[in-house]
């Protein structure tokens, strides 16, 4: 499966309207299943569908280590012929996971459901790691760069418009993964999937960087992953930014043009 | 609770950085329980929480008419004194809603998680109404200008910068109804939840206008209130494309200064 697909479309423009071709990006439903029993189903855009599920548990709090993942492989739903099944099988030390009470668990975390100062609570409790004291410091210029960077290793988005990108920089600002997913909370799981594999979680002094809005979900996943620095091109949310505020993790949004916003968690950015 | 809450930030720029002032969308859980049972926990903006509620409870398919909402009251949540609880009851003719299993079935729509091919024969289905007859014909330069009315009419998103709208247009392009939300879902439903209460459902011949992309979900909710065009500022997904392309509903995007794509359902612009 491609992460696009060509359509016949209509362009209508100034001089009037034409038949033409053009890119669509990919959106398919990925069924993640542990031992057999369904934990998850996401919409996403085929490509790195193991980084994918290994960043969900570890963001979910489902696997702590990457040892735990004992074996993944992926098959078919229903004989489709479409590999849309992420298998996997866990250690016996993995936290324990009981399907039956799945179904709640899961709805709460795919629509970020849990409830106000509750969340935050369960966020600090669930976390392995701390970022409060690490001890990253970024140039406010490098920092500033980071969206530019990111976009200019992106390679669909330029052709379908359709993609958000998730990238794993260096505190030195170099670029360690990049991934797109029409769901932006699957670029994020894609990239901590791939740092967790590439057994590099903790992310101490790593700065994760979005290309939309940072929401509480997005804020969420990179504190599992012990990331101190969150950097969106947009606006971070009211919850993102005081679930990062309690946790001492610093967020800046609306990073654009060498200039940015930073939220909480300032005394990370130095020479601004 | 406001849309909007002031947050002191550091603002870095070419001229260094200063700290200073500034509004930042509000993201807060709200939980939608049918006779005392929880539906469904989604990360939204307050404001409009009981059209939210009920254009969530329509789309998917959880209720047909406005009617079966027989009571609809907001409360707090373990008494935090915010109001992030929608409390709904049923009348006997809506359709058999089943606690029990709704962990299952909820976790499967707020994460689009419907799978493939499936997906698409589920959503069929389900829907009351079909728009594949939809008489609807929208001048090409009319629908090319819808996403700049909705943009005019927006309010809060000049301050923030974070927050989705969607629009519902009729025929003719008059605005009839605008919500803003952190959450693009939330918008719709809301939009929708509001055409509900006002006994306007099944939309037939209006226009859905959002102001970003056209995923699969959008586009099936738009199809559970009978819209046959869905315009969108950005661009559609794969499977949005495939959904509408089946059902006969028109879908266009990268509608932007005058120009757009239309995906599928084309007959319904004229003069392009």
């Amino acid at each position: 499966m491609s992460r696009t697909v060509r359509r016949r479309l209509l362009r209508v423009g100034e001089g009037g309207a034409q038949w033409r071709g053009d890119d669509v990006v990919t959106e398919e439903p990925l069924e993640i299943r542990i031992g057999g029993a369904p934990v998850a189903v996401t919409m996403r855009t085929p490509g790195n569908d193991f980084d994918l599920a290994v960043g969900f548990l570890l963001t979910e709090g489902l696997v702590q280590r990457p040892e735990q993942v004992r074996t993944i492989q992926t098959c078919s739903w229903k004989q489709t012929g479409e590999l849309n099944v992420v298998e996997v099988t866990l250690s016996d030390d993995a936290p324990p996971f009981d399907p039956a009470s799945n179904g709640r668990n899961f709805y709460t975390t795919s629509s970020c459901g849990l409830c106000g100062k509750a969340s935050i609570d369960a966020i600090r409790t669930r976390a392995q790691w701390e970022v409060r004291d690490d001890p990253l410091r970024v140039d406010a210029a490098l920092a500033a760069s980071l969206p530019a960077r990111l976009r200019q290793a992106q390679r669909v988005f330029e052709r379908t418009g359709g993609l958000h990108a998730a990238g794993l920089f260096d505190g030195s600002g170099e670029l360690l993964c990049l991934r797109e997913d029409v769901g932006r909370h699957n670029a994020v799981d894609k990239v901590i999937g791939w740092a967790t594999t590439e057994r590099r979680v903790p992310l101490r002094s790593h700065v994760l960087v979005v290309s939309g809005r940072a929401s509480f979900e997005l804020t969420q996943k990179a504190l599992m992953a012990a990331i101190p620095m969150l950097v969106a091109v947009s606006a971070p949310s009211s919850l993102a930014v005081e679930l990062a505020e309690e946790c001492g993790m610093t967020v800046a949004g609306f990073v654009r043009d060498g200039t940015m916003n930073v939220y909480t968690g300032a005394e990370r950015i130095s020479g601004g």
